[in-house]
């Protein structure tokens, strides 16, 4: 039943894609060095050449796979979690003359169309990841680029609050990816180009055309960096700049404690299972089984094995394996089984500590972890059945389904709770709640909903619209089999522009711009011959004497 | 040098699919019938199923192609210049029990590419008419859907202001292009579900997967339709809504003399010359030869020659011709001659009197040509040169470029000069001027350019940041040959999705949203071989007993 079209067009890799682990930790790592020095903390990249994921690649030039960006992701969430006492971030390069020449070209040009894109989406998380701690923790970031940076090199330095170049004569920022590849920049540069540094359209136009980018005193008036700085002064420069991006920090003053993050090596308040017939994986996600944290303080003693940490991290690094490892699961069924009082009993907690360093870390991880499911490109399913607990912050996951069915049956009761953690503090990527979001066409609503004083049952949930179907107990095997089963019976690809298209509604964001307008026109130009085909730009790049040939048509 | 990847797919059509025409007028309908009784005008489709574009296809139950819907578009023009009396539109079929089954699918299975995606393209275009209509000349529309809406049938609707459905047991609204053809709704279905009706995102989840749709109650309680009317009171209600809704817009009272649109044969204000070698195609456009008319009524009497109304409709018509039947054309180059003064008077005409209704489709018109420009798939470069007059409206070509070149010889001096519709009444579809757009990054500037006295030169145009480049007249054709030549040798594909990412900085609207966001998903998956390989749903649609069979990969 199975065929792959990629086959014809050569890409289908004889690697296996299948990535061994999503978590890492600096002692690991192969490609960063991390340092710190007081409130500042330096993050330097120094990609080994022969310790690329795969082996039919080298990672010159400080290029990068996922391995390389899976260790960058591990870093910003540490430097969260267990430094509170940093204030700003240089992130640097330990190669002479080169910062990064962004994602490994080989890498990309042999890896199947669905590891492309599933590539693209882990590295635009990321980057978002590092937005989200300089808007969210007071961690500021800097990018020091101490030498050229191109491609998605340059896309790391704008994710950055602050870009500063090397006045070298030679170093220069660039965007090469239309002129050398035919393909998009794919970590958000053309978006962040224009909608966050605001370079002036025909000016970005020819600085995306340009293989060799833009550099100096250029660069600064294009807004392409925000500064220019001779060789000379360069480390001085970066110094001062960190210093005074930390002195905007409001991260807590004298702090030096943090929370390590332990492996997630078993996974403890996840349960995942695969069934191969129904390309479906089904998740439980378990309640708290004890109380919550008396106070930040006891929290940090608990650890990252607290559930407020840890259930967010499982799931995580679940999705992240259901990804890149399960291609051909279409389906997501979300489920959830526990004490729905000891939900909301943490999530009281977390809500009511919000403005402490570290509770604040944990609300930011959920957020990600949640905007993670929205992002993934499978069907969502929630089943609330008996013994479930969707309850607060696991309630969201009824609120991410594309459908979601609840029993109704008067002898095995189910229930849905709403807490202080679906007001608001766990937003999607387009800025609302997922309950604003489900109720655009009457917004009085969200705050009726939220005032409802204890459970919904089926009916009442029903009513409020936040549940799709209650088939009763005499339909509800049959009709969950059957929504199932026509799940897996249509178009993965349709699906996947579906569901894109249906979950985001309201206002767009730089972060839905990226992953809705610029990684769709990415994708369709990832599937194209003149990117991918045997003559295709992509496949023929470090060819030398191959010349790309274009089918000319204009689309 | 030209390959054609389509071929391998077997997607590579025999016959032409250039489109002969445009132009079309009541006279010449053959798919709809158009009848006015006072203040409601009753558009009704009736296709003529051996009549469509190619005779591969039969257009069954109100299927359409471009031919369709290039009438409609004519119609709804028609209705707004010609038809100053008419407050309300009705939308309805002649067809017994089918409104509209949607885009023929044997006519875009058997399509290439480009010519599905600029299909698309101009059938977007035309709803967003429908919806620019409404929202700005008080013409009010009513979907009267006697009959099934299917797909391309009720995105049609869904462009209307009103939907009522006939509850007869078996008429229903639905999209069913995910279930049956492995593609999205291609006309801004998902968009206008979640965003312009807020039907609430799981429900929308379910009404596109299941192939026959939603009838009666339950469509109006998921907000997809506003009524479903039994057979026996269809024609009153349809009736009594029209009158409700004319009774609610502000177009003229007493008014019936309308400007007749004349066909355009020759192009009097535009003249286009291809240039095969470099794909380029050079476009001038002319500044009027006669003053402005004095007033509205003048303007009514000189009829649809005068340069307001055919120097758009000319444009229009031009890049409607480049992009179906010039594929192979990469560049348009924007150039102008004649009286910048000129422009600028009849400018302030359109301006002055922009609240009288004709004049108001005039502006609509002129904004709607300018829409239409920055969402074509063509490279924009606008030439500054002697003798040309880039002012007011014109200069918005130098605005929608995206890159321009001004020459700077004190000999043969260039100027670009400002009017009164470059502060707003012509905006992009991310709601904003082109020069708000331009300007993102120093929104004052927006102000003091447009309080600038006179013509800019080339040194204060750079200055201004209204052009890209001033070469001087040694460098002048060397510039702009390398920067063709350049252009010419880049991805088509890359280069269209470069430009759709840099042009629509800012805001997104329904509008870019159909063309950021839904449009780019559809392209992918219009690409992919799961809808369009030997076993792709598309191309296997209506073979009795051949069943799709799918790359399960999610990507």
């Amino acid at each position: 039943m199975q065929y792959v079209a990629g086959m014809a067009l050569g890409h289908e890799p004889t690697a296996s894609e299948a990535v061994p682990s999503f978590q890492t930790s600096p002692d690991r790592y192969r490609h960063w060095k991390l340092r710190f020095d007081g409130e500042v903390a330096r993050l330097s990249m120094d990609v080994q050449e022969e310790e690329g994921l795969r082996k039919d690649y080298a990672l010159k030039l400080n290029s990068y796979d996922l391995g390389v960006d899976v260790e960058l992701a591990d870093a910003v969430q540490r430097i969260r979690f267990e430094h509170p006492e940093v204030r700003a971030v240089v992130i640097t390069s330990l190669k002479d003359r080169i910062f990064c020449a962004g994602a490994n070209i080989f890498m990309l040009g042999s890896s199947s169309h669905p590891f492309k894109v599933n590539f693209c989406k882990f590295t635009n998380e990321t980057r978002l990841a590092i937005e989200d701690a300089s808007q969210h923790s007071g961690l500021k970031f800097i990018a020091a680029l101490n030498g050229t940076a191109s491609g998605g090199g340059y896309e790391l330095a704008l994710a950055c609050d602050e870009i500063l170049l090397i006045d070298d004569g030679s170093s220069a920022v660039s965007l090469p990816e239309v002129p050398l590849l035919g393909v998009l920049p794919g970590t958000g540069g053309l978006t962040r180009v224009v909608d966050k540094r605001k370079v002036r359209r025909d000016l970005a136009d020819f600085f995306s055309t340009v293989a060799e980018g833009v550099k100096g005193k250029r660069a600064v008036e294009w807004r392409l960096v925000d500064q220019a700085v001779p060789k000379s002064k360069f480390e001085q420069v970066v110094a001062d700049r960190a210093k005074a991006l930390a002195a905007r920090s409001d991260r807590p003053k004298g702090e030096t404690r943090g929370m390590t993050l332990q492996p997630i090596t078993d996974r403890r308040f996840l349960k995942m299972k695969l069934n191969p017939q129904l390309r479906m994986a089904e998740l439980w996600m378990r309640a708290p089984d004890a109380p919550a944290p008396a106070s930040p303080a006891q929290l940090l003693e608990q650890g990252s094995d607290a559930w407020v940490v840890r259930a967010s991290r499982e799931l995580d690094d679940a999705l992240l394996e259901l990804r890149m490892n399960h291609l051909d699961i279409g389906t997501v069924v979300l489920r959830t089984e526990g004490d729905p009082a000891r939900v909301l009993e943490h999530d009281r907690f977390v809500s009511q500590h919000q403005d402490h360093w570290l509770v604040r870390e944990v609300l930011a991880l959920q957020k990600r972890a949640l905007k993670r499911l929205d992002l993934t490109s499978k069907t969502l399913f929630a089943f609330v059945e008996p013994g479930s607990c969707f309850a607060g912050s696991l309630l969201e996951l009824v609120l991410a389904a594309d459908r979601s069915y609840m029993l109704d049956d008067p002898k095995r009761p189910t229930a849905l709770q709403l807490g202080p953690l679906n007001g608001g503090p766990l937003p999607m990527s387009n800025g609302l709640s997922r309950l604003q979001t489900r109720m655009l066409a009457e917004p009085q609503r969200v705050k009726e909903v939220l005032s409802h004083q204890g459970p919904f049952g089926p009916e009442e949930a029903l009513a409020a619209g936040l549940v799709t179907f209650t088939p009763d107990d005499l339909d509800w095997d049959d009709e969950l089999r059957i929504a199932l089963e026509e799940r897996a019976s249509l178009s993965p690809d349709a699906l996947t522009g579906m569901e894109n298209n249906l979950r985001f509604a309201g206002p767009e964001t730089l972060e839905t711009k990226i992953f809705g307008r610029l990684s769709a026109w990415q994708n369709w130009i990832f599937q194209r011959p003149n990117a991918v085909g045997e003559r295709g730009a992509l496949t023929l790049y470090g060819q030398a004497g191959q010349r790309p040939q274009f089918d000319v048509r204009r689309t």
